[in-house]
């Protein structure tokens, strides 16, 4: 019976030991996360600079096709749209960034040393819970030896004395298999919640980065208008011809 | 009527050359566009890099939830999917800095030749027609000139001379006319069909920016999977407790 029990509490005291070396050993890999999560953002960051000299530069193309004399408005009508559309996505990813640094990167950092923190408590609470809890065992499974040996010289009638004694070492077995399955729940609450807090973190990153969605969505219909109006590039359309009648008729 | 018509030539003589003015004007506006386009091609290009290495570390995030002893494999899987629809975004990002380069930016590049090309023989070609036909006309005129002087004079009968002279130059006139419209016409055609081969060489490159669209609708399930399973962080899940009782079960 003591067998069994000893054998169930150090498994329930094994496995805490792994939840617990699990979260420590995982620190180097929360590290490269944070460390490659914030290369990312910083070539985010020179992306989103890049992207707004780009727009610019399409801004005076389509500026270009607007001021021409000749029938090209509709076309560069349709490009400052187009232009227009990617400075919103542009403000997205600027965003995008920013929650991506705000939000993620930087309280992961700060959740880190709390995570040490509390997983070193869990460590060294346990590591003294049990120590005291087998010692006590330890006692109280030496007193009933002694107790045994007299019982077995038949000195008096020890028996009731001997099975409250044994009565106690299987209590105490059983309030520290409680103990270490209650330690072995708080070691896996903790990593669950490391991971439930990874996710919340994450997840306006993502909400910011779907919403980049709903801009994308609009660019079918500029795509579109843009493919018409370039369909036939040798034919000019009714205002280029007009641009020459208005001409002729300016100077008669 | 020659003073007229003199105006209408000369009026679109300087449409005509505002239109090749234009053209040859545009070409900085074009050389910024190519030069802040590859700048923003190289800033993705390095982008992808930083994005692969963060989903490298995000999948090790992903495998410890996964790997781990306690009940965290259901918010292991879920973010390793949230992976893979991020590894499907990171190859559209790819594609999409490929074809920004090799649809549009080269061939843009190569085409500004051809435009300078085309622009100047449209003018040279104009300036040749249009300064032949000046001459005729003016040689024609100063013919008519004499003619009239003569007729002043009174040497015989040269009206029916003099009505075909003039005829003739008013003919001229408006073969120039004709002329100098044709070659407005090029040049308005030349310069449309500039910004229709520019959207053609942009459209490839839209396309792929929306099919980067396709890949983020999934990510909204993918989103939702993850809130729920970490909504409630202190809540061991059923798998979690499983963990507990098995090992009990294994040790008996």
């Amino acid at each position: 019976m003591e067998t069994v029990m000893e054998r169930e509490c150090s498994a329930l005291g094994g496995l805490f030991q792994t939840v617990i070396g699990d979260m420590k050993g995982s620190y180097p890999v929360w590290d490269d996360f944070i460390s490659k999560a914030s290369k990312l953002q910083s070539q985010l960051r020179t992306t989103v600079v890049a992207v707004a000299a780009f727009l610019d530069a399409f801004q005076k193309v389509a500026d270009l096709a607007t001021n021409s004399r000749g029938g090209t408005r509709d076309i560069g009508s349709a490009l400052t749209r187009m232009c227009m559309r990617h400075r919103s996505i542009e403000a997205k990813l600027r965003q995008f960034s920013m929650v991506f640094l705000d939000c993620l990167i930087n309280p992961l950092q700060e959740q880190m040393e709390e995570w040490k923190r509390v997983a070193n408590i869990l460590d060294k609470d346990h590591a003294k819970e049990y120590k005291k809890a087998r010692q006590e065992i330890k006692k109280r499974s030496s007193d009933t030896l002694k107790l045994q040996k007299k019982a077995k010289k038949g000195r008096g009638d020890l028996q009731p004395q001997l099975d409250s004694a044994m009565q106690d070492v299987s209590d105490k077995y059983l309030l520290l298999e409680e103990t270490e399955k209650q330690a072995v729940r708080r070691a896996l609450v903790e990593e669950r919640s490391r991971f439930c807090c990874f996710v919340s973190m994450l997840r306006p990153v993502m909400e910011e980065e779907m919403s980049m969605l709903g801009e994308i969505t609009h660019l079918q219909t500029l795509a579109d208008d843009l493919k018409t109006l370039t369909m036939d590039p040798h034919k000019l359309p009714a205002s280029s011809e007009q641009v020459i009648v208005d001409l002729k008729g300016s100077e008669c």
